[in-house]
Order: C-alpha cells, then structure tokens, then sequence
C-alpha cells in the first residue's frame, strides 16, 4: 500500500471514528479526552488543551477535506464549550473546567490560549461565524500581551535566574499560520521573522546543532536543569513548522538548516538499545528531574514522521528517507492498537505500553489524526513527484 | 550477620561517609545534592527540602548517637545556609537558591518549611544554640498558619473541587515529635490528637483499608485524577509515625489498626510481576496521569522496611515479618550500589536503575540514612526481644 493510503485510511477508518464514538459530550458539550484503552469514559474533566485541539481537528477537517456537517456540529460543540465555560473574565483560557463547566484550575498555561485561538480561528471559517474570528484575534493579542511572563501570578521563579522558554516562539509560527485570515500579513509576517530567528538561532545552537529548551534571555547557555533539558519530539516538531514556512518563502537555506537539524537531533536521541526517541535527554549526560525521560510517546514519533515526509519532500535527502523508514517501522509496529482501535500513547523504554489508555489530560484527538492529514497530504505530493 | 549489625554498619561505614565526602559545600556553605554515581557534583543548585534533611540528619547523629564535632559543623554548615538565604523576610521557606544563596524558587511549597523546622529544632538540641530554638518555633506556627492554602498564591486550583491533602497532617504527626522541646506539651498532643484523626480516619478509608491522598474537605471521595491517587509508600511511612505515637501513647488499637494498613498497602501495590512496591496507584485501577508509576523508588522501600521492623517490635505478627523478609530481599538486592557506595534512588519497573544518580532534586543525605538508624536501632531492641 502507498504511504499516503495508509495514513488516509487509518485517519477515516480508525482515529476519527474512534473519537467521534467515544469523545463527544451530548449533554454539556464539548469532549471526554479521559478515554480507557476500549474507549469508555474514565473521567470527565475537561482540560481546555484538549478541548481545543479537538475543536480545531474537526475544523480543520470539514475546511480541508469535505464539509462534513457532523464534522462542523463536533467542532461548534467544542469551541462553544471553551466560550461559555473556558474562559475567565479577561478572556485568559482556563487550564480544566468539570465536566459541566465550572473552572477547575487557573489560566496559568497559556498553551490553553493558544490551542484556542487556533480552534475558533479554524471554527469560524468553517462556520463563516465572524464572531469567533473577533475571539481568536483578541485571544492572540492577548497572548502576545503575556508572552513575557506567560505564568501570570503564577510563575514561582524569582528572577535571579531569567530564562526564556522554546515552546511559546514554536508555537507561534505555527499558529500565525493558522491565523492568517484573522490577522494581518503584517502581523503574520513578523511574528514567523521573530519565531524562526528565535527558533534557529536562539534556541538551535551552532555548536551542537541541536534545540535546547531553556535558554538565558541573554540567550547564553544555562548550566542548570532547565537549561541542560532536551525534549527531542518538541525541536523535531519545530523543525516541520520551519519547513512549512521554508516552502511558503521559498527559503532554500532555512529548508537545509532545518533537514539537517532533524538528522542531528534524531543522531541524538534515537534510542540505540531499544529503538524510539527518549522524551528528554540532557544535554550534559547529567542526570535528568524527569523520571519518564526514557520513554517513548506517541507525539515524539508521529511529530517526527511528519517532519521527516515534510523534510523529504523538500529535499529528496537519502540520510531523510532512511530516517523515514527506520521511525516508521518502529512507530507502525509500537503504538497502533490492532485490538481497540487508535494508537497507544506512553510505552516504556522497552516499547511495552505503560499506560493503556487513549486519551487522558493530555492525549486527545489531535497528534494522531494531524500528523495522518500530514503524512497522508505530504506523501500524496511525494507519490506525484516521483511519477513525473 | 544480625539485621541491627547490616544497618548500623551500613549507616556508618557507607552512607554517611558518602555524603561527608561529596555533599559539603567549603566556599558558601550548605549541600551539594546533585551527585552522579560515583559522587560527583553535577549542579550546585541548594533544594531547601534537601538542606533541611541532612542539617537534620547530622544533628539528629550528634543527638543520639555520638557528639562527633564534625558532625555539628556539617549540620551548621546546613542552618546557617537556610537562616541566611533560605527563607524570605516572613520566614517563609523559599524552594531552592543558587549554590552563593541567591534564591531561585519562591515559597511555594510548605514542606520546605517543615524540614527547616525539624533540622533548626535538632540543631538548637546539638549545639544548645537557643536563637535556632526560636526559629525552629516560629517556622512550625508559620506552617500552622499556612496549613489551609499551603501553597498560598501560588494555588492554581479554583476552589471549584476543594480537596485536602494527606500529606501535611501526615508530616506534622511527626514534625511535632520533633519540636517536643520547642512547643509546649498541649501543642504537641493537640496537634498529635488531630493528625492521627486525620491520618486514620480521614485519608485511611474504612472499606479498603488504604490511604488515599486527597479527600473532599467533606470528606468523602472524590472520583478526580488526585481524588483516586494512592501513593503506597506515603501511606506505608505514615504507619510508622502512627507507630511511634502507638508506642508513646501505648495505644494499642492504634498500634493494630496501623499494622493492619501496612498489610493491606502492600498487598495493594506489591508488584507481583517484577517485584517491588509501585510509586503510584488510581485506587479505580484507571490510568495515572503520573507517567513513573510502574517505578521503584528507594524511600518507598527504606520507609518500608521501617514501618515493618517496627510493627513487628510491636505485634511480633508473623504476616508482617514475611512481608519484612520478602521487602528486605527485594531491596537490599537492587538499591545499593554495591561499585561505587550509596543507593540508587530510581529504578524502572524491571528493577534496572533508571537514573544512577545518588542524589539531586528529590534524593539527598535523609532517607538511607534515617532508614539505617531507624531498622538498626529497631532491630536492636527485635533482637533483644529474642534474647530474653
């Protein structure tokens, strides 16, 4: 079977209908994500992440490949959720609420705020509903306005040791992507100039040419464990929303710089003895905080499948494609689950799940059937270009 | 080689040496706790959890078994450091300082204040220091103050789902020991008349016979991710605190009722796979959100082996000196590091060590050691037992 075939098949034929059977709230709406490994419901908080991972999934879908009305009605249930219930007077995103809607912790993860602006911006042009396009613009100024301190009241770091964070820059060129009919390409444009220079220059290093997690605002290395931490998945991840803007530009050399930086970090990380990514490393070899720095998760290796197409497409890179390869064997024959439908998230080193589940606080409906549409839509090109 | 032997020379020909060599910080005082394998400094950050325990350790050495000089200078060494740079201008305890005491992590976590107290109340015993009196006694009125929002602003929960937590009526039953000449004696068995309560009739629930770690402020259980937590080794050292005070009390429902618990935990949490105790439990058996729960972990084996010597001094039970024997084989044949000296702290579900340090964030110069002195000194009085 062709690769674009297989990740379409299982996209329509496993995950989505996984999750449209077991995830949907019909009562106070939005998503169960606390799914047991057949798909019963283990709990029913609801973790604003998720809520709106899922709502921009469903979106995403009825704008990209059919105009699905069950589709469209899934993702309304989602962000209509996070509107009436997810959101605290300045238009913060809370962490959870339960399951009817009553806010359980505190906005102080703006990761919240991003998955949701990306849900309505998607919504509405699924929906053609203007007033979630103002709710996705307010809720992306409202993020930059706490870029600098995005913890709020609750950053517990006294300042003697400034470090500046990878994840927000990251994720802000990928979101300007997704807002691009609800921002201005001003705005858009200078938000990727800011997040790729962050990216490849701050957080990548050229010595080691590898992406680090923390970094000094001076953007000087930090001897510490923030500063040693390595989450391989999280800068391979990065290096496939580089690509997509390397292709939008046409910039041949943030292309190469990224393909080459997806062959260091996996020379680094890929886990000899077993096989798979380890989820952190440490820069120095020094002993980690994180005590499931060895295992292997189901994002780390989807994230990388999806970089490794995108790199190859862009490149036709030999050192790519055997890369492809070896994480596809061992993603294909680790994490699907042939019994209960959709994909394992948390194996041991050894490869063995560690959590049975299909989805909990923080596995929803989104890694798995977004990097499907991914590999699925990138291979569909490859398979084309080979033909010509 | 008796059991009271193995401990005491292990105490004094391994552990402390250990730490006497590796752990002293000579230029600004206080503890290095991060140490590789083979003792080697891998990051200078000061834990205050960590400078409280081994200021404790060392004082409490001084205390009851000899006057070593060296002993109280290293034991100075640690409260000088937390009086100086650890706390803020309330007394609260900050989180962790850079190594020259420039703090790091504000005052979010009140089990750092704990340990302060203990360590500054041995001490003032050990050098007859009576400014550290006055500090030991207000540090604990501070932690009685915060007991309710301990982690006062930094509290990220809503209020929505008031839970309490085991852990403080726990670490008070025995913090209250161990102030038993600071506070006056109405204090203590007042405060021991609540968290034995607590700890037994509250967090230790009737029909399974287990300790849960969070409760609704009601009361009841809540069926939430920290509503269904276990953690069996917090539980299992609980039962040893209920011990002592069985012991001082000479309260003998007490003293069955604990013996019953430790049974029925490690009946709960015994790996009957691999051996060992599990780090963490969802008492419905649904998925953990805490990705190490399949670990094995040092302290819920030491404090183990602690809560069972002592019971059995007690009860002389026969299930319990079968547990003992079986938990002593488990542990003293995958903790020690039989190369290079000390415990490993971390090992994976297959009793692999996970991470070779010897100490780091979490692990510092307390539990080996107090376990040591705790078994050698039980079984001292087991084995005198036996004589007559």
């Amino acid at each position: 079977m062709k690769y674009s075939q297989l990740y379409k098949d299982t996209l329509f034929e496993n995950i989505i209908p996984f999750w449209e059977k077991n995830s949907l709230d019909r009562t106070y709406g939005g998503y169960f994500t606390c799914l047991t490994q057949t798909g019963e419901v283990y709990d029913t908080d609801k973790f604003m992440w998720l809520q709106g991972r899922q709502a921009w999934m469903f979106s995403m879908l009825y704008n990209n490949v059919a105009p699905e009305p069950r589709w469209l009605d899934i993702a309304r249930s989602g962000v209509d959720f996070i509107r009436e219930h997810g959101m605290d007077k300045d238009g913060n995103i809370y962490f959870s609420t339960t399951r009817d809607g009553r806010p359980l912790v505190e906005p102080y993860n703006i990761f919240s705020d991003c998955f949701a602006a990306m849900a309505f911006a998607q919504y509405s042009r699924a929906a053609g509903d203007r007033s979630f396009k103002t709710l996705a613009r307010n809720t992306y100024f409202n993020i930059i306005e706490k870029r600098d301190n995005p913890k709020g009241r609750y950053e517990k770091s006294t300042g003697a040791r400034p470090l500046k964070g990878f994840s927000l820059p990251m994720i802000l060129s990928n979101l300007v992507l997704e807002l691009e009919d609800v921002l201005g390409s001003e705005d858009v444009e200078m938000t990727i100039d800011h997040s790729v220079r962050e990216v490849m220059q701050v957080f990548l290093r050229e010595r080691s040419g590898i992406v680090y997690e923390f970094v000094h605002k001076d953007h000087s290395l930090s001897d510490s464990f923030e500063g040693r931490l390595l989450n391989p998945g999280h800068g391979i991840e990065a290096m496939w929303f580089m690509l997509d803007i390397a292709a939008r530009r046409n910039d041949v050399e943030l292309r190469e710089k990224a393909t080459r930086t997806i062959l260091n970090i996996l020379e680094y990380s890929w886990d000899e003895k077993y096989g798979g990514i380890f989820y952190f490393m440490d820069a120095k070899g020094h002993p980690l905080q994180q005590l499931e720095w060895d295992q292997k998760l189901w994002w780390v290796h989807l994230e990388t499948l999806v970089a490794l197409a995108k790199a190859y497409e862009q490149t036709q890179n030999d050192a790519i494609w055997q890369w492809y390869e070896k994480v596809h064997h061992y993603t294909w024959s680790h994490f699907p689950d042939p019994a209960r439908g959709e994909w394992f998230g948390y194996l041991n080193r050894q490869g063995q799940p560690l959590l049975t589940l299909k989805g909990g606080k923080w596995k929803g409906c989104f890694h798995v059937p977004r990097a499907m549409y991914q590999c699925w839509k990138t291979f569909e090109r490859i398979e084309n270009q080979r033909q010509d």
